[in-house]
């Protein structure tokens, strides 16, 4: 019995996602299904990316992620499966596994081309449903990823800007926001070269947070507070509250960490 | 091991729907709980019947669909089972099933009205969890239906405008709005006789849509396209936005197709 | 086959309950995992109490109950495993779980302090997935829950205030909004002393709503109505609309229940 993973941008409201299940279901009955999301906002690959890559290494070995989050549907942008020392990965190729795939032994690309692995009709629109459901199916059953199409030498990569080191510390940005309103940055634990008792400043344009705390509760609530979060980058978060709303983070913002004055 | 669909408008907020899936998994544990949608906007008998109509046909033969948008609950409207040639069908007797049955051979109408497959309390309001997914389960397990109760010798038929056919084109009209905000239109593709090469033009009161396209990406982003969607209807959409709110467009707002003067 | 039962405040915009659900399938592969909701207003632990108690019991005798709503996560608030008759739940000990054990023979209560049924990496934020998660697996495969951590006399109770009963009447409070906009108040059938034939009064301020209806659509569609609801106590909605928003009611609101003087 294996496992394939959803996350895409259909949101909840329609069947797009419930329909895709039924797909898997006629081809490979005995797998189960699990959504990461289907609540990346729409149209946003580095998003879906980014949920993708912080949840895919939880899952079992032999897992197929799906992930179709995919503006460009019906054009000619390429779809394909990555098969990589632990699981496959399939959605179109705009950069959307890119992020997962940096953590992966890649082993094999293949454009998905092959249209016996799809369904026997395929929308214009739809390619969630006609295509990667049933190719995810046919991978968890088994079948070869050789057999979907010729290979290819390599994905589209999305850039993730990497903090700036500089002599007064590091400069990063805000990557992603949660559903509490916890703004996750690009800098990693590593970045800050932190041990235990050191004491950090995270500064948001004028605002300056301080210091680095462990949990949410460490400061008083409605206050703003800095720690490490559970995908490993640094993490902007107000206790009791929602940091993108009430400090006015977005994606993009700039954050920077420094040794504690204090 | 069944599957068992789920349709309706109880929304993610609360325990509806997870209650019915411990209530099914009581009855038949084998049996895997897919959901469709819970998010039919509330009441929306019309929404409900088309998401389940545009998504049953894609699940394994014997999947029982069950669907509850339900706003008479606890009043005398009937409740029904159906089976048909490929699947069983569960819910109120208020057009909700219809769409998809219309699309079925349908082969016993029974009314729920055997208690000993309901749950031994029945709650006023809560049908979904009392009535509808244990008779769901016991379908799911083989019950015969014709143990649920009376043979009906119908069901309550939703009415859907037919497109009006013109010397100067088809006129129709949207029938629902999906999470992405594209408007589906009641204009089926063979009410547009089109080939390959036909050019239409798609009206909404005064704005003009030129051509047909077929992906969204086709035109620049922001602007209005329309298309054949996956459900097999003409849909009105914007690349890479919301054609509902930029268009302002509702469900029964008029469409006018025609072949493209230009 | 066991199943576990999720009630969280994690929403659906993020990978945090689909990753859970990656945990227990590594530890717990043949387990089935029931989300009874997500979306518990950030926080707010009495939501989530009403809820799990609200459906605990319709699922099979074995089913491990899981739930996260956790603003202390990462302090050191205990997290516990509770053994009753039935079922075993799980969860941080903030008042969560007490509203579903109230209805329980409990038999053992554990802190969870055994590393050893932990993720090897346990974060400062999110221990529905390092810590939670892996101890219900754990807990569905069948392992003694004495193996945990040591054993606690109690638990944190919430306290839900009683209804008052005076010469007049009964007065309560709401204590849930569910997704219609349906206020459900702390008074419980039995405190409603009622016979079939009893018209009932129910005040919301100067409101008067009359009598107790049997379901919504027993009165004008728009109007006000109260009725015994699904999870045994009176509640306040109104046909085909929100009272919540109609009525401008909010957990907290008094409601008053009278004979009717009619």
């Amino acid at each position: 019995m294996g496992i394939i993973t959803l996350t895409t941008d259909f949101g909840a409201a329609d069947w797009f996602a419930g329909v895709m299940k039924g797909v898997i279901a006629r081809i490979a009955p005995r797998t189960e299904v699990i959504d990461l999301t289907h609540q990346v906002p729409r149209g946003d690959i580095r998003a879906g990316a980014f949920a993708l890559a912080a949840a895919y290494r939880f899952f079992p070995r032999g897992t197929v992620h799906l992930a179709v989050v995919d503006p460009g549907v019906g054009s000619t942008r390429p779809a394909i499966a990555v098969r990589t020392d632990q699981y496959a990965f399939v959605g179109p190729d705009n950069g959307l596994l890119s992020w997962a795939l940096e953590g992966e032994k890649v082993k094999a690309i293949r454009a998905l081309e092959n249209q016996a692995y799809f369904l026997p009709e395929v929308s214009q629109t739809f390619h969630g449903r006609d295509i990667f459901a049933p190719v995810a199916a046919h991978l968890s059953r088994g079948i070869s990823i050789q057999r979907l199409g010729p290979a290819r030498d390599g994905y589209r990569q999305l850039v993730m800007t990497p903090p700036r080191r500089t002599r007064a510390g590091v400069e990063g940005e805000v990557i992603y926001i949660d559903h509490f309103g916890n703004a996750i940055t690009n800098i990693r634990r590593d970045a800050l070269q932190i041990s235990a008792d050191t004491r950090l400043e995270v500064r948001l344009g004028r605002r300056r947070l301080c210091p680095l705390a462990r949990f949410y509760q460490a400061v008083p609530a409605g206050k703003p507070v800095a720690l490490l979060g559970s995908s490993g980058f640094l993490e902007i978060a107000i206790n009791g509250g929602s940091a993108a709303k009430e400090l006015s983070l977005r994606t993009g913002d700039k954050v920077f960490v420094s040794k504690c004055a204090a």
